[in-house]
């Protein structure tokens, strides 16, 4: 009898995979039964009462620099510190798929050699000393998967470090989960058929978004203070929108990255932090270049942190704003996000200027539309603008896809090489986003904007048509989901998008401050 | 009768052009005649002998800090210094055709301005408050042509200064002339049909190189104390080498320039600095920042010029050296001059480390071969390496056409956006440079290789047939010609190439102060 060899097929593949990601968690962090969506939509209230009071303490804080300063002080062992965060991932994973490759044990190892480090020279190994770091599974790890969502990329670990993790690890990072994404990376879904559908800690019933969305997902949940993602048309500040985080999109140039789309130089994608805090994005871009990641990277430019430009400041600023693009009009929760910022801007004395179009009719000659805008921008004297990143709010798995795919009000920014910061600005309000009539006339545009007002639809309820009584079907799935919206800095304006965003928390403030007080 | 209309040929519109251009120097500034190449072959003995000795003293000062100490005090007019300075250029121009564009008219007028402003406010525009400085001719400037020597792109004044003119008059600069350029720009011989051939001010039966040849001559000529070039394969390294400058080529992003080459972006053209003395180079790219050129070209980062890195160090440096690259074997002065340079810098205590090959074979994946030599060259832990920018050491012009136009010395450094400095490091010296028995004894590997040896052939002179009795043609008419070398610094080294550069002007002074004593 001659012998049977059977190939097995990708599903079996792909479920081998799951298998050995999921024998990489402790037995004891392991949900029997993980709780069913329906009954347990909000993972992070899920999460909070799994945690002992340590653990919950230490992940909590959102700012790595007081994480930091107690790591560099030994006040905090980097071992205790990243065992928290690795629980917190691995439940935030099973509840929302979020992670793909899962390496603590050596996550640990590496913590323990930095106390140990700390304890026996005084000195810390870099300005990230201990602190254990999330990255989107495109960047490559010695020792693991680099499988981006592709069956076929299993089981291959990773021969070396690359550029990424090389620069966090002269950093002092701890790196100890890589995080999903959609399997061809260019969706606002991160799904793919090796990890499957990653969701929204928030509600699990919506997405994440894209392609950082494994990134956003964790980070939200606090499984991660700080992540690391990619963003070549809004793959940062989209999922980051949707998650309530900080997510920079910075300059080609500005931090490492490794090769994301051979042969494709005329969009470079670029990497960048993910983090609920401003103050842990700032901090990390400042301590960026002490990795010199221009000898790691052949694309980064020794570029320093410009910490005074970054700082709030006194002066009046000029801020440039856009709520509709003209091709896919957004919902109204995010015109209400850039109205309320705006206006509270106002209050606090800067100046706002609407901008009637951003120009993203591409030139056919590249070099003539960026000098062209590079020259409208300075002239127009802003120092940033703000504006929405998504024309939607939310989404359930597989909608995105049946959309236009219409990322417009990122992509532009990607096109053009200038630093971009999604913000965290208000949440969904079931009483606050009751479509008006300006929305309900929207006559729309093309399929993708009709695609989005019938996300918003109306139907009668009370059988009074009036504005007040069209109740919306998405936005009550939506109903307290983050709305974020873009800072745009200009070319290396990385230090103006947090110089704005810092007047912004400012501004809201004030607002909020002035509003109780009456 | 009908009316004739006749288009004037190209050689009409050409004389017209150059009719034009020397209508722009000042009749007293004039040389009637211009004297023969063969009785005058060094320009700049002539051009010494004519100028009063206060426009000599001011125009053979090369250090820009010292020109910029005494226009930022008032202590010399912005005025006087220009007037010097085209008053030069225009004799060099007469004596070498090394200018396309002259606008001293409009140079005086910004002069004046640049004085006033300083009487009134007592502060400078910028860091080159009132210096001169010229450029290539494909920068654009205001209100004259852009016609990189063709015919056809001439009477088309720029409507607006680009880039580089716009960061230089932010700097406080004052433009006064544009300089000659190969027509196609890809040659090492800057000849074309509008303005004719230019040559070098040390030797006019020599060429200047190119394709920034039009301001190596000038620079050369001390007709500029400060020019500004372009380096695609070469084009500022191989004209500074040429006529003894410092010419640095940067990395992409450091320096602003304006598109070079419509849809070519593999390899990036850049703009960067000419001059006879290396702290101009230091001053320049110090005081470039200070315009925010980023605001003015899109490709442009903010990288501050690291003075600490560019300073002389007091530790052992590791220089790698390299003299032939197995392509085109480079001829003996060119070989000593390395020679030289690494037994120098080995007697002031640092180390030479001999490289074997550049491994510039072209690897299908422009990506994978930059991250494999990026890594390869941070691992060898060298600061520099010092090798050729040409394997020969002058032609006579349309001779670089007839050889194989290998630039493969510079070029690489494109290819890899490294930062390349070169210097000047001997003259040729008929007694030196005789060539010994290997030179002889070697077999052309390739056509170029045959080509540049056949440049160094030996013949009888004195019937003894011996080493020391080889004579040769072309050693003759370039004995006493600078000969200069390269330092590449690496992936933003520039500060590098500024530091090696010091370490071996030092080294040599020690050598001549020792030769000196014995």
């Amino acid at each position: 009898m001659a012998a049977t060899i059977t190939t097995p097929t990708y599903q079996e593949r792909a479920a081998e995979k799951r298998a050995n990601q999921l024998a990489l968690i402790p037995p004891e962090w392991r949900l029997s039964p993980v709780p069913l969506v329906e009954s347990h939509p909000d993972a992070l209230a899920y999460i909070r009462r799994i945690l002992t009071p340590a653990e919950h303490a230490l992940t909590e804080e959102t700012d790595i620099t007081v994480l930091l300063r107690k790591l560099s002080s030994a006040e905090l062992s980097s071992l205790e510190l990243t065992r928290a965060f690795a629980k917190r991932a691995a439940l935030a994973h099973q509840l929302t798929i979020c992670c793909t490759e899962i390496f603590f044990e050596e996550a640990f190892a590496t913590a323990k050699e930095m106390d140990e480090y700390l304890a026996k020279t005084g000195t810390t190994v870099g300005p990230l000393h201990g602190l254990p770091v999330s990255i989107k599974d495109l960047f490559s790890v010695k020792g693991v998967d680099t499988s981006i969502g592709w069956v076929g990329l299993t089981n291959t670990p990773a021969p070396a470090d690359k550029s990424v993790a090389r620069t966090l690890r002269r950093l002092g990072a701890v790196l100890y989960v890589k995080t999903n994404l959609p399997q061809s990376m260019m969706m606002s879904d991160s799904y793919n058929h090796v990890f499957g559908q990653c969701v929204n800690p928030f509600n699990r019933n919506l997405i994440s978004g894209g392609s950082s969305g494994g990134e956003s997902s964790l980070v939200a949940a606090r499984g991660s203070a700080l992540g690391i993602g990619t963003d070549l048309g809004g793959s940062i500040r989209i999922p980051a929108s949707l998650c309530g985080l900080y997510g920079l999109s910075p300059t080609p140039g500005r931090h490492p990255y490794e090769r994301g789309n051979p042969g494709q130089d005329i969009v470079r994608s670029v990497a960048g932090p993910m983090s609920c805090s401003l103050a842990t994005i700032e901090r990390y871009m400042e301590a960026l270049p002490c990795a010199s990641p221009w000898e790691l990277d052949q694309h980064t430019a020794p570029v320093p942190w410009r910490r005074s430009v970054a700082s709030l400041k006194a002066k009046r600023l000029r801020i440039g704003f856009l709520v509709d693009d003209g091709v896919v009009k957004v919902q109204p929760p995010i015109a209400r996000a850039v109205q309320e910022v705006i206006a509270a801007l106002k209050a606090a004395g800067h100046e706002g200027m609407s901008i009637a179009s951003l120009s993203a009719v591409l030139n056919a000659d590249k070099y003539l539309y960026e000098s062209e805008y590079l020259d409208r921008w300075t002239t127009s004297g802003i120092d940033a603008l703000i504006m929405p990143n998504t024309p939607w709010v939310g989404y359930k798995p597989w909608t995105w896809v049946k959309s236009s795919a219409y990322v417009g009000y990122t992509s532009i920014w990607n096109l053009l090489g200038y630093a971009a910061l999604a913000v965290p600005a208000t949440t969904v309000s079931r009483e606050k986003d009751i479509p008006c009539q300006e929305w309900l006339d929207h006559v729309p545009r093309n399929a993708g904007d009709k695609f989005n007002k019938e996300q918003c639809k109306s139907h009668r309820r009370y059988g009074i048509e009036s504005c007040a009584n069209f109740m919306i079907d998405d936005i009550d799935l939506v109903d307290g989901m983050p709305v974020g919206l873009q800072i745009v800095g200009g070319r290396f304006g990385e230090e103006k998008c947090v110089s704005v965003a810092k007047a912004i928390e400012q501004a809201m403030r004030w607002r909020d401050a002035a509003r109780s007080s009456l």
